[in-house]
């Protein structure tokens, strides 16, 4: 049974500012929620269908009917279960090895995706600035799957933290040095911006080294490399 | 004005074998559209709202109403055009140097995602196992967009293809070796498997050389690298 003031609640944690007020977050469907319960994130409820045989061991957990699960679901076919975890704490920053800037990254997808990619890339610091998509959003929640437990993702205000700097600060650019022929420096802050506009005059400005993929195919023709891909290609080239 | 029959005909368009039988696709919202019309795909019908003002020569075009273009999108908030083009004939496989081969994937961001890296790489032989995604499904030409006409895509049974291959079959696994130190030629047929099975029995036992892009973080904790990710982090390797 679902109470009115549980999906009222639920609805509630859709929104950036009650997910930070409650400091929970969603997660929706079998292998998600699996993930998240084997992680270090702490469960606050669970909320599953008949037909989800959990072998987990799990407290605070209600049994609802599929068209519960309709309502409170943002997928167009539920899957099972829905998790509401809390929100930890944030550490204090670590300013040695690889952090990751993201200056401005809008689409939840894309950031989801980033934040796989440090976690394979054993990338445990994550630096966004505050007008970036928030990655306890459901929709980031889905895209990064269980390395949103191992990967710290922290909100600042980018000059400010870039002024306290000692690593060298590399950006991407579309007129940089090329990433393949350029010495990097394993202890190192990447910085890479936003979707349509690259990263903002104020950011550039604290750049140490401007660096850029080389494009192989036909100029001027090919759109420029997704962010999430070129996160990609940039850790490989520090990380290997 | 949109006539019933157009609307018909537009709706059948979301089906592969409508589409294979009309040799026609269908393309949303003004950038994706753009690009296309200033690629080599040839335009068969341009709809669009008083919204968009097209600044390109245009021969067959039909003026329709919000709420008729929201008839005909699969987006929440229809983006002005839609358009309808050829799928261009296929050419002759060119058996030189870089092929990417993709066995089944299933996902249309996924092969979308990979047709732009292949364009970004200069790889123009994409060569797709039957039970792959159609690349002219809505989806995939969205998140393509223009590169599509730059990079060749065919769909053809693998196991024979790989038996006509004289050039180095490189295939990506588990447990292959290192990416990063492996000699990797120019001319070379680059494997990659489906999203939850990797690349099938027959199709690997044609491989040539296993390999493997190693894992930073946590061992047996990080989901693997998803199949648009790998490509992106491949190709680097091989084209750089």
């Amino acid at each position: 049974m679902l109470s009115k003031n549980q999906l009222k609640f639920i609805q509630g944690l859709k929104k950036k500012k009650i997910r930070q007020s409650e400091r929970l977050f969603l997660a929706e469907g079998v292998k998600v929620v699996e993930e998240l319960l084997r992680s270090s994130f702490i469960l606050h409820k669970l909320y599953f269908t008949e037909a989800y045989t959990n072998s987990l061991n799990v407290a605070d957990y209600h049994l609802i009917t599929d068209k519960e699960l309709q309502l409170i679901s943002d997928f167009s076919t539920p899957n099972q279960v829905l998790g509401i975890f809390e929100i930890p704490d944030v550490k204090d920053s670590v300013h040695e090895g690889i952090t990751v800037l993201l200056d401005e990254i809008n689409d939840p997808g894309n950031l989801g995706t980033i934040i796989r990619l440090c976690d394979w890339f054993g990338v445990q610091q994550l630096v966004c600035s505050t007008n970036t998509v928030d990655c306890y959003n459901q929709k980031v929640v889905q895209a990064s799957m269980g390395s949103l437990a191992r990967v710290q993702v922290t909100y600042v205000d980018l000059n400010f933290y870039l002024k306290q700097e000692r690593r060298t600060i590399y950006g991407t650019f579309l007129n940089g040095d090329n990433v393949y022929q350029t010495d990097l420096e394993s202890d190192a802050v990447i910085i890479l911006g936003n979707e349509a506009n690259g990263i903002s005059d104020n950011v550039a400005a604290a750049v140490d080294k401007k660096l850029t993929i080389p494009q192989f195919g036909q100029q001027q023709l090919t759109e420029s490399l997704n962010v999430a891909m070129a996160t990609a290609i940039f850790l490989s080239e520090f990380k290997k």
